[in-house]
Order: C-alpha cells, then structure tokens, then sequence
C-alpha cells in the first residue's frame, strides 16, 4: 500500500427532500449573496430551482442566477461568470445541476480570486491560491465533482479538455436528493452511470500493489451501478436504484476507493477528453467507446488484475487469465450496448481522418496513464480499436 | 436508504515516516503550545515518542506530557487532564497511543472548555458546544476514534462505560504510521482486530434495508481483517498486513460505511462495555465473547442478512438460512478461538453470580440495540448464552 494523504472536508446532505438546507447551510458559513450557477433547463422544469430559491429567499441569502452552462462546459462560459461574479460582489458560488455546472462553478470560484486569466490555472502557469467558497445542489449523479476539489473545463477555440484540481474547490456543502435524478433521460442516467464505472476503472487498473480492501469496494461500487442502471431503464423514477447510484457516484471519485493507490490511471478519460473536445459528445458515451478499447490495448500490464475483474464482475472463474480478460471486455461492451450506450467512435459520428489529429491532441501535456505509458502512436491505436 | 449527513473533516496522514508532519500540521493550525496526552510505556520503548517530540521540537509547539493513560480509560484520569490543561494554557490535546489514549484526549479537549463537570456531557445534562482541537499519532489501529467523533469513558465508581460523540471532538489531524504496530503484542493485535470486526457488525446487523453498496463494502472490511490478523500472527512485522488492517480500523468507523443505514445496532458494544466496566477485560477480548452470543439471539429478526453473512464471510452457500446462520456464528467462534480470542465470559474471569448485575447495569440508560430491542433479561439471556 502506498503513503496517502486523505482529507475530504465537503459535508454531504443524501435523501428525500434535502434541498431545504442549503439557505440555512449558506447562512451558517455568513454567505449573504451568491451566484446561483446553473444549466438551461432542467432545473427549472423538474423544481428543483423553486425548492433552491424558496430555501435562499427564507434564509434572505440574496443570489444573482448565471444559467446557460452546457455540457462539456466551456472555457468563455465560465469567464463570463467570473466578470459577473466579481461585478456583483457574490461572497459564493452555488452550484445547481450536474457535474458541467459544478465544474464551472469551482473554476468560477477560483477565477474570481485569481487576477490573471483563468486558463493559466490549467496550464500550471498559476497556482489556485484561493477560491470563493463553493456550495452546491446536484441533480445528475455522475462526475463526483460534488466532492472532490477537481473540475474541467474545455477551452474551445483549442479544443483542450483539461482538469484542474486544488483542496480550494472542494464543496463546503453538497446536497444530493435522488428523488429529482427520476427526471432524467435514459441517455443521461446511462451516461452517468457509464461514467461512474470508468472512475473506478481508472483508479482499480492503475498497477497498485496490496490494495485488497480498495479493489473490493471498488467492485462492490461497479456492480451496484451495473446493477441498478438496469433496473433504471426499466422504472427511471425507483428511488431506491436512484440512491444506490447517487451515492455510488460520489464515492467513485470522492477519493474514498483511491486511498494506497498510485493516482489512478486516468488514461481512459483523457483519450475520451480529446474525442469530446472534437466532437460534441456525452463525457460518458465517449467513455463508454474508448474504455474497452484501452483495456484491451493494456491488459497484459497487469493480466492479474484484468482476471480478476473478470471473476469478480462478470462471474468468468474458469480458463487462463487471457481468456478470462478479453471474455469479460467482451461482456463489458454487451453490457454498454445492452443499456444503449454507444460502443464505437463511429456511432459517436466521430471522422476517421481525425483520429490521428485527435491522438496529438490528447498527448500534448504529456504522455497518458500509468499502467503503461501511452504515447501518440498508442493512443492512435486505440481509437482505431475503438473506430467500428 | 435512509436519508443522512456525512461530514468527516479530519485530515489522514497514512503510512511510512508519516509522524514528521505532526509539527507542521499544529503550526499550520496557530497551534504553539499543546498537551501531549498518551499511555504509560509503548511509545516510549518503541521510539514514537521521540520522533514526535523531535517532529514538535522543530516546529517550535511547546508540549506538556500528560502520561499515564490505561485501557478502559477513567473520568478521574480525564479530570486530571482537563486540570493540567488548563492550568498550563495548551492551545490544543495531541493524543499519541491508541484509542484509549484518543479518547482521554477528546475528553479532556472538551472538558477545559466545559465549565461543569464533565461527566455531565456523558449523562446528557450538558451539551459539548465546544473543545479544543484535537490531533492525533496513532499506535494502535482499533477503536476508530482517530477518524470520528465519538468517545467512551468509564466512571469507575458507578461502573460506567459510556460513551458521547461529537462533531467538536473529530481530530483535526490524525496521523497512522502501521510501521510502530509492529511491536504491539499479538494479544493487543487480536483484540484490535475483534473491535474492529465488531463495529463492522454493529453497523452491518442494524435491519437497514437498500444498502447492498455498504454490506458489500462492510463485507470486503471484515474479509480483510480476518485474513491479515492471521498473517500478523505469523509475522508481527508484515508492513503490508498492519497496514490493511490499520486503514480498515479507520473505515470499520469513521461513518463511511455507515452512510444510509438506521445508525448501527450497539447492543453488543453496550452488553461488552457493561463486561469491562466491571472487569478490567479488554474491550475486543470481551465483544470476542458477547459477540457471537448477540447474534444468536437476535438473528432471527433478519434471517436474510444472517445468511448472506455466512455466504460472503464464511463461504457457507447451502442449506436453509437458519442453518447457514448458526453454522457461520459457529465458524465465528471458531475463529476467534484460532486468533487466540476468549470465547466465553469464564474465560475472562467473570463471576456466574455477576451476571444480573452486569445486565441491570447494561439497559440503565435505555434498552439496547435497534434490531431487536433488548431489556435487561434479554442482556442477561445473551451473558448466560456467553457464559461458558
């Protein structure tokens, strides 16, 4: 096991009819304005923004509403909500709607405390120093992103998806009621729950060593998503498959499954960074394509580790460990295709005469991953397994 | 699920050459003087003493050492604390053992800043509105108080083990190096080991319904327990198996698999502590005893989760439920009896003509548990059940 460090101060509010805290919790930290961070519409269809406002207005925090953030959340978008935060002199910022909001929120965050341009942040040309104190409500389970201190954000114009991460952006105060997640579509509770696997994917196929207990949580949490992501499809409004997902989202990245380990991989999500930020796809269909493409192209770094998932996920204990493996990335792209997730790149509308643009541009920071260390050529390779 | 607030603000440093930080991390926190509380012996012998004192030294915090702390950890010695620090002005109580040395030192934290008597914190008289901060070393991964906010103390005249908790009494920072738990006798492993089994217990038996995320989790703790308690046995120094078990002592209590639950049972932990407040027996020797007796005679108000405890944890998977369950409460026994646990109250010294006493004892705050409701003769039926 390796050294850690685990500090994750966020305060999580989880059930029915939760979101009635958040005036009182603002009120609490001497919040007295913020900017209420939020998407287009959901949000004010599902109630979701009365129950936020109602709480707000009965607690008098004062807000001013930023709407209008998209998925894949952009770089201007957020630079826009740095101006207005500063020129309205919020004390906070209140995240309202999935991880593309809280993202741009906590870059907002940060941004308003930075005096440079905010890019720099992701560029490591600057270092978050401090940040606005960031609060939020979530209505789509899938990023993690309401606690943890990591966000991304795609600068367009140079179609870099990056992350950034910093103990300043961790949520002082989350609220997750699964009840209001019965309003999502089946495209995006499939998604998220295709992100939520590949979170912990990223972190079980890293190469840690003596890491027993955290492998077994982390399929305890892949096959509690695989398992209620089904019975979604079926009945989108159970709570109760709703909540097991909710938590599991969090728990997928809040760090608590990455402790001893070596990071995580990670690889997978930036080949998907870069289809995405060519191409205007789902974080989690993208995902949902280059995933078994990656384990197929690395699983002999660590065949111990791909067997066992094979036996502890799909139930595969019989044949060599080879066979094993490549059997149960068969059964994970029949998994993703049986809950309608896109499979191939070419299903994504993703051009193959971009492909070898696209693999520049996911190694352009540096090379991906950890388990095996993947350059241009490699990641090129993978989104040609991963084409049709 | 049931609705909950998760909240654990305690920072962990985890592993090798992790207790340099102590120094650091209270001059980060304005920290300048503190009250060193700990035990009579170990640290001292096995050099943790000197590398946190080295590591206070060179961070300039002034120490007033508080020694002499014992297992089952008594108000008057708490008391004596709460004088000494006040007295001395300590900004701060930095525990440096094990949870008894944890809870002396939560305790104390609280009562300097208590004007009443402390022990009314315990009763219910009074309410902790506030301590001073609380930082830990730990040297024996167990009662799981380096990463929560509880603590138990035993007013020896009443013979009262009680316990309170807290969200002013989590440390601010805890350091786990398992390196030092290489020279706790195999005695103090296997009690370790008990308690830590037990908390997983008391949490998963508590009757929670739609939490399968966190039986699968409480599952891959107890597995990873029982197996490394064994390699330890073996070979007291294997960094890798103090190490699982450290960390999985932290998780068995620190609320992460508590999250959805009906808030654990606790009957067992009540029926022990009424056990040591009157035997000076440690408390993983006594729950060893009480534990498997507890479950006898409740498990028949949930038969299914008796039953898959004795699938996942024992590999039982034919039969009835019944028999399944009293085969794996047999097979628990049997473990505990190999890892050199006592099984039987006899065994710990314990009068037969004692036992009424003992079980009035027990329900004198309120009848115990949540799975099934238990009254003075039930307690006494389970310490008869434990007898011999």
């Amino acid at each position: 096991m390796n050294n850690f460090t685990y500090y994750n101060p966020t305060k999580i509010y989880f059930g029915k009819d939760t979101i009635k805290n958040i005036g009182r919790e603002l009120r609490e930290h001497g919040i007295r304005k913020v900017l209420l961070v939020c998407g287009r519409q959901s949000i004010f269809s599902t109630g979701v923004y009365d129950r936020v406002s109602a709480s707000l207005v009965g607690w008098h925090v004062d807000f001013v509403r930023f709407s209008g953030v998209q998925s894949n959340p952009v770089l201007s978008k957020v630079q826009e909500g740095i101006q207005l935060g500063r020129k309205e002199e919020v004390d906070a910022v209140l995240a309202v709607g999935g991880g593309s909001v809280f993202d741009s929120a906590k870059v907002i965050a940060a941004g308003v405390k930075h005096e440079g341009d905010v890019w720099d942040l992701f560029t490591g040309q600057a270092k978050i120093e401090d940040a606005l104190p960031i609060f939020g409500v979530l209505t789509l389970s899938a990023t993690g992103s309401e606690m943890n201190g990591n966000a991304v954000i795609t600068k367009a114009e140079e179609n870099k998806k990056w992350g950034i991460g910093s103990r300043h952006l961790y949520p002082r105060v989350s609220i997750i009621d699964p009840e209001f997640q019965a309003y999502l579509s089946a495209r995006d509770t499939v998604n998220g729950a295709v992100d939520i696997m590949s979170h912990v994917f990223e972190l079980y196929f890293d190469g840690s060593k003596n890491v027993e207990l955290m492998q077994e949580y982390s399929e305890a949490i892949i096959r509690t998503v695989m398992k209620n992501v089904k019975i979604l499809l079926t009945n989108p409004s159970d709570y109760e498959a709703r909540a097991q997902i909710a938590w599991a989202a969090t728990l997928a990245l809040n760090n608590s499954n990455g402790t001893g380990r070596r990071g995580g991989d990670w690889a997978a999500h930036d080949i998907e960074h870069s289809v995405s930020a060519f191409y205007n796809v789902a974080h989690g269909a993208g995902l949902a394509v280059v995933t078994p493409a990656w384990m197929r192209y690395v699983y002999k770094e660590d065949p111990k580790t791909f067997a066992r998932f094979a036996e502890k996920i799909f139930g595969i204990t019989t044949g060599p460990q080879e066979e094993k493996t490549l059997q149960a990335i068969e059964q994970l792209i029949n998994f993703f295709r049986e809950i309608g997730a896109p499979v191939t790149l070419k299903e994504l509308g993703v051009k193959y005469e971009d492909l070898e643009k696209m693999a520049g541009n996911a190694v352009q920071q540096r090379p991906l991953g950890k388990l095996k260390k993947l350059q241009k050529e490699d990641v090129l390779a993978i989104y040609k397994m991963a084409y049709e």
